[in-house]
């Protein structure tokens, strides 16, 4: 096993793995920014380098100083939790080059499904069903028109080189094309320095439901069942649960099967996450592949009593999966709410500050996990996630019930500080989503039936 | 179901049944002392009335301010907690006189299981093992003689009304009993009012093993396996886990449906605790049965899913037991770990006052169920419990450094605080607790040993 790990991360994520690290004895680096200089994970970790300003491209995202942390305090792995380097086949390679091992696939396997367009179509050549679309990136304007003639509308344009929700745009009818053509492209130049975009048909009133899969170097795959990630708005992930409700047997199999094929296929390594797109009338598709973990992997952890970030360090050491298929059947439901620090009425702009008290609930079947605390300074250079509140129950119902009772008794106060909690609470007393038959489009639309009863008659 | 629960107790248990209550939609009524009045209780439940001053006398064992309590707010259920009147079948009557459902068994039963040299007699008579003893209560100190004569020494000397390790003596030859017989009929007839004292024999090198049983109203009961309660300190338990290491199944077993068949016996209603010593030989002998919840619950709750809370609330309203037998395997390893403002250096002697910092661990299968926040301030009226850590895993190797690893993440501070914290992890380290070799003995053993090392040469 790894001597020293370190965490090329921060915020909830890097407390996150260092706390597995600490439970298997492993000594813990963590990096930050200036802005991070008081962070939870240094206050946590065994040692911590400073590798820069607040900027990520100049701290998170500037390898070289990494790389020198790494080999200063003698780090013999790193792990790259989620967003900045975690699926960049570069950083893989140079911690290959530096002889430190990065938890993770090999470079090979992130590059070839970081590129979405190629990732789609080796996907289809391992029999997993994909949208009709485009085969590759597209070759400029004239043949995005050509592809959307043949599938027809609506239709999505995707970064080949996005994820996580950025880099999208839907368009619904052939004069919007153009112009949503040019918009995207020039997004994607601008974000991922990288323009090319590839075409999917869009699928209205679609469930978000994605497999955890975990391979290790010896040719062993298994799936850790299902998510749930439905409850979206801008295609960011507010709401996420294990499993899936309404989802029928026959469906959840084939899915998750799928996706151990599809990362066999690829000869997959570490934790990957199979994102499909649920349709109403029961057929799936494959959206991407994400090569690490997922900010919602807890419900899956809670579910299956799998610790993932302890199966990702056994397997980059080389170690034979610790647990069988059969082992793996999910137990009761887990939820996991984001609480953000932004202003739910003024269209989620965050509200980044001091926080003057951070209680986080407790009791029962709730777990936190957290890099705020009393006391912190929270800056306005990162996301404005504050806690993931994760509850398990025997049923859904319980387990809505729970995390209702868990964010009610959530204590977090700041200067000019809003969070989500109550936005999080309406839409899990909301009919569709207790009934599970809610669908991506579902936050959209509660917000616009609040808003027609707020200006309604009488307000 | 019931509409209004009053919750007549205080600190991290009130705040406990508070929150299941708060998920079963349930109105919450908080009770509180003077002392008590910011706790969290207070803040958490629907409404709360102040029943007197810190005194316990005065207060929470004061039946009819909180029975006015409890008509006043339309209480139509009690849920008394652990410890006060939690055991007290007077309590149990008036609530029964008002109409006012008392959430535990019937007060004759509770009358029963609490005069505890009759419950060792009904016991016996239902089949279960008891220890070699007095019948009943013994009459002065020459039947004490008597029977020491027949058991033999060591025997443990034990107030008939005593319970949670208190008003108990160890006596170990013949020449000692008078001295101890003298005193502990004192300190019973002191702190319980009642002086009567009953004689077992003590079991060296032992280990306390308990079973946790649920029985309704229509004859259904089941156990949920059992919890290892070894580690104490002066009959105080520290570390609890369940289930049991190195407990053969077979031994388990029988232990599980003795602790049944006891229940059914009496007629039991509710949650139940038989509690069992077992020797080093393999046999196992009861001890009492407690009529409420424990402290260690949570262990329980952790590695059978089961809300304990949410089955006694359910029971009490004349539901059917919501879980079958068959359903109720227990699942990985879960321990907790008392954490008490107390000094181990002197004694383990309280120390109250403000808490500057209040920081409790988190991340994966991690529970605090505390009632401790920042700026609480903690008084000297009550016990020194500051917070339970539970953690769960697959295995007890990781359950144990799991725990290690969520104690050494704990922030606690406050002017002349000390904590438990340190002690328990040395605990948790110890090669006897790692084996899971430790008996009753432990402890005070390990602490002889470290004095020992502390006082030894180079010291």
């Amino acid at each position: 096993m790894f001597k020293t790990v370190l965490i090329a991360n921060r915020g909830e994520i890097a407390l996150r793995v260092a706390r597995t690290c600490r439970e298997l004895g492993i000594r813990t680096v963590a990096v930050h920014s200036t802005a991070d200089r008081e962070s939870a994970v240094v206050r946590f970790a065994d040692e911590s380098v400073h590798i820069g300003p607040p900027s990520a491209k100049a701290s998170y995202l500037h390898m070289p100083s990494i790389m020198e942390a790494a080999l200063r305090t003698g780090a013999d792995a790193i792990h790259p939790g989620y967003g900045f380097l975690s699926e960049d086949p570069d950083f893989a390679e140079v911690c290959q080059t530096h002889g430190v091992t990065f938890i993770g696939p090999p470079p090979h396997v992130i590059e070839k499904l970081g590129d979405k367009a190629l990732a789609r179509r080796l996907m289809a050549e391992a029999g997993l069903p994909v949208l009709p679309g485009s085969t590759g990136a597209v070759n400029g304007l004239a043949e995005a028109r050509k592809v959307a003639e043949r599938i027809g509308y609506p239709l999505i344009l995707k970064a080949v080189a996005g994820g996580g929700g950025r880099g999208i745009a839907v368009v619904r009818a052939a004069d919007q094309l153009t112009q949503a053509y040019r918009e995207t492209c020039a997004h994607a130049r601008a974000v991922f320095g990288d323009e090319r975009l590839y075409i999917e048909r869009f699928v209205e009133d679609a469930r978000h439901i994605e497999v955890q899969v975990l391979c290790d170097r010896h040719g062993g795959a298994v799936h850790l069942g299902e998510r749930d990630c439905s409850v979206q708005r801008r295609y960011q992930k507010l709401i996420e649960e294990a499993p899936a409700p309404n989802l029928p047997d026959e469906l959840r199999q084939q899915m998750c099967a799928a996706a151990v094929r599809g990362a066999l296929a690829v000869g997959y390594v570490g934790a990957a996450t199979f994102e499909f797109v649920v349709s109403s009338d029961g057929s799936f598709h494959l959206m991407e592949v994400n090569c690490r973990l997922q900010v919602e992997h807890p419900v899956t952890e809670m579910s299956t009593g799998i610790d993932l970030v302890r199966e990702q360090l056994l397997i980059a050491a080389g170690r034979p999966l610790s647990v069988r298929q059969e082992d793996l059947a999910p137990r009761g439901w887990s939820i996991e709410s984001r609480v953000n620090a932004e202003d739910p009425e003024r269209n989620f702009a965050p509200t980044p500050g001091l926080l003057t008290e951070f209680m986080p609930p407790g009791g029962p079947f709730v777990r936190v996990d957290s890099h705020a605390y009393p006391g912190w300074l929270m800056g306005p250079d990162y996301d404005s996630l504050l806690a993931k509140t994760v509850v398990w129950a025997p049923d859904r119902e319980q387990a809505i019930a729970r995390m209702d009772r868990a964010l009610g008794e959530f204590r977090v106060e700041g200067q000019g500080l809003r969070t989500t909690i109550g936005f999080l609470r309406e839409i899990l007393a909301h009919p569709a989503h207790r009934a599970g038959t809610h669908t991506t489009g579902f936050v959209a639309e509660m917000r616009t039936e609040t808003a027609a009863v707020r200006g309604g008659p009488g307000s």
